[in-house]
């Protein structure tokens, strides 16, 4: 049995190797080169370590690392969805709940259960800390765009109160992060990197 | 102040997307292509959560999880050391040293001293958490090696009791992931991946 179980986990392990080969429309920093899920996620889970305490709710730090760590599983099955997509619902499609189903469920059942719901919670960004989560999910990409004066916002010609629409969730997770990332929307429309 | 410390913060997240850019010597799973540190350091994150039951001590798994999503940043300065170099060092070099001190010390200083802790505690493999963190940081390239019909192992005709004297720190932290390990070098050598 105990073999059993160590067998899925590992295949479990195998198959989330998928996840480096999923392409962001995002790049790196100061950088052409597009960031795939697995560099995303793990750079969200050092932003959580570094910025749990701009939270503005306390939050249970280890629920947030496995939430941003696993948030991007389902893109395997799924695929990545611009953020500013105009064709596509980005979130709670019934495709995800589906990879999110058969991918988690290579695991055993009970651990298939618990990352299901850790997923399906940062989903619904009711949680004080996926609310967190979530906000680190928006700010890194904001501040590779700024980086990369305007990045994807100029290169799919993205208008400001678009990125500040998308970008605002940031807020309902951290009011400190919020000020740093409006200031910085501010700058870019300064800069000319973003319209008006 | 709160600007200013967050500024170190955002400065740090930004230095270290350099660590996205160091390859290692080992490939993805089934796959040539060679896997970075980010993506690395990611997966490993993902197996302490999957299979953190298997280490033979109880574990605090945030700290096992701060360990594995750190522990290479230092390469960003000291570089990757290939695991089987017979020309370098792997760990705990000077350079090593640092490297911890300059990247980590461009967070407030409380912050930094934290994580160069935690980098030291896992570099020294003493405390539970540390030991577990190494044997995930073996056992994944093992697998990828596994994968790829001796991978890294043959590119670079490295023999099994090389193979076996560096994997078998995946015993100190945990018997259930070496007595799987052990069986899959037994496996490799049955199929001539390996050579005794």
């Amino acid at each position: 049995m105990q073999t059993n179980k160590l067998e899925k986990q590992i295949a479990f392990i195998k198959e989330i190797d998928k996840v480096k080969y999923i392409l962001r429309q995002s790049t790196l920093f100061n950088s052409d080169r597009r960031e795939n899920d697995a560099e995303h996620s793990w750079h969200l889970a050092v932003m959580a370590i570094v910025l749990a305490e701009y939270s503005d709710k306390p939050i249970d730090l280890l629920k947030v690392l496995k939430m941003v760590l696993i948030h991007d599983i389902v893109e395997i099955d799924a695929g990545d969805t611009f953020i500013y997509s105009t064709t596509k619902d980005h979130d709670n499609t019934e495709e995800e709940l589906a990879a999110a189903k058969r991918i988690f469920g290579i695991l055993p059942a009970e651990q298939a259960e618990e990352l299901i719901e850790i997923w399906k919670e940062f989903e619904a960004a009711e949680t004080d800390e996926a609310k967190f989560a979530k906000s680190l999910d928006r700010f890194e990409p904001l501040l590779q765009s700024v980086s990369n004066k305007g990045g994807t916002w100029v290169e799919h010609d993205v208008p400001y109160h678009k990125v500040y629409d998308v970008n605002k969730a940031i807020k309902n997770g951290s009011t400190t992060l919020w000020n740093y990332a409006e200031n910085l929307l501010n700058e870019s429309v300064e800069k000319g990197f973003l319209k008006k």
